[in-house]
């Protein structure tokens, strides 16, 4: 029997399965042009935004999955200096980014400018770099965006994106991940959101051979725990054009400048470690 | 709102969360001697056991634990043959460990022979090696076994126990511990269940102060996904007695001749990652 009284309850799709998280009271609620944006205050995760009745983000567990979207991909790259990022719209990954001084210029496109107003209100900590005069805030299609931006703009694109349903859903194709191929810089990388390797195989899969498709020559997956998304278990994968996804910036990865909460250079090399079911699905 | 319908959920006790499983029908209800054992159909877990409401084993995500719960610990060992399963009752531990062909001989002292007999009706294939010549069950107190065991009987000490809370609360403290290292044979390991590394920090340094204190020269916690146990993230804690846990038969790791579902020797080396969060902890 789900618990009584004030819950937030997300089901997770086709999965038969839920997390619940109890509430205080609910801060915020609006329908923008599109979707549902809600903002809870909890009882024990701080606070919550739901798109669509799906968590995106709580003050408690959202380091883990920003630090992971951002600091593997920037110390595998030598010199990360141009940055796109795709959705990321409450602005949590935009922030561990701009803690890399190489980082000259990010470009973030995000759809939906009220879930980034909202998250300058309701999430202050996470927006805390907005006003980095290295940060440039888009509201607009990231799909287009990426079709249309000069070739070679980027040495990193970070997909923080929504599930692969809806308007997300191009950003798990063929015809995206060419487009970013293009507006990569040589030695430059993707990275994405992939799911939960306990429940989301086939996706991770279906990226992988993507990703080769556009001519992407190394492709790996990385995963970490992360509390109130679909199975507590996440992922992101990496694709790197005309360079192997191999080593990292290791020494600049110990005395890095900044503080982290779930990154280091331990994790980092962890991280890109698959399970044996994950292994031998992506052979 | 939690969702309707026919499901089963455990509220995460402290921490404001809980977890919930679609429900296709119950199968078993009892009453031990111990505790409240109810087995469930699930709609997409298989088969859940719940012990006094809380989630103890579901047929598609148990792999994971078990198998790090045994094959960590086992191949860090040079040549584990004398075995000891504190708990265990679901026995797919010790399926795990008996896959190991150096191990000659495994106790496993469960307080509740009913969960053991539940779980050969309801679990067969976790109960697949309770036939086993090498494999010993014992149904009394694991506490008490430990103390009155003779010295240094034993290579491996697997804590396979429940929650930190009534019978199982002596399993987390220095006496217990003390006793282990005393019916452990020189450079023998405890591994044992150290809850989550999310919501259970305290507890995970409180066993490594309690380890070292029990005299084990090194002493490491190592994590890995668990959709449905509290957080979804959990971890194991080991603790050596006269030698490091640093190092462990990589190569016999690799050509094992046995399948596994999450363990690899990549996930070996991964799962003693520590967080930054958590290595702040332990220091």
């Amino acid at each position: 029997m789900p618990p009584g009284g004030d819950w937030y309850t997300e089901e997770w799709a086709g999965q038969g399965s839920a997390i619940s998280l109890k509430l205080a009271r609910k801060l915020h609620d609006e329908q923008s042009p599109y979707q549902r944006i809600e903002i809870f205050e909890t009882a024990t995760f701080g606070r919550l935004m739901t798109l669509d009745g799906l968590v995106m983000v709580t003050d408690r567990d959202n380091f883990v999955y920003h630090e992971m979207m951002s600091h593997p991909a920037l110390y595998t790259h030598d010199r990360p200096r141009r940055l796109l990022i795709i959705g990321g719209g409450d602005c949590g990954t935009l922030r561990e980014v701009l803690k890399h001084d190489e980082v000259e210029h990010v470009d973030q496109v995000e759809l939906d400018e009220r879930v980034t107003r909202v998250s300058e209100q309701f999430f202050p900590e996470l927006c805390a770099a907005n006003t980095d005069a290295r940060a440039h805030l888009h509201f607009q299609d990231g799909i287009r965006w990426v079709k249309e931006v000069a070739p070679a703009s980027y040495d990193v694109i970070i997909v923080d994106s929504t599930d692969p349903v809806g308007p997300a859903a191009g950003l798990f194709g063929p015809a995206f991940y060419a487009d970013c191929h293009r507006a990569l810089k040589p030695e430059g990388l993707i990275v994405g959101q992939s799911e939960s390797p306990l429940f989301h195989v086939d996706l991770i899969q279906a990226m992988h051979t993507h990703l080769r498709a556009a001519d992407f020559l190394d492709v790996a997956t990385l995963s970490f725990p992360q509390c109130t998304y679909p199975s507590g278990w996440w992922s992101a994968t990496l694709a790197r054009k005309d360079a192997t996804l191999a080593g990292f910036r290791e020494e600049d990865c110990r005395d890095r400048p900044f503080a982290t909460r779930y990154y280091n250079d331990g994790i980092h090399r962890a991280a890109f470690a698959a399970p044996e079911f994950l292994f031998k699905a992506l052979l």
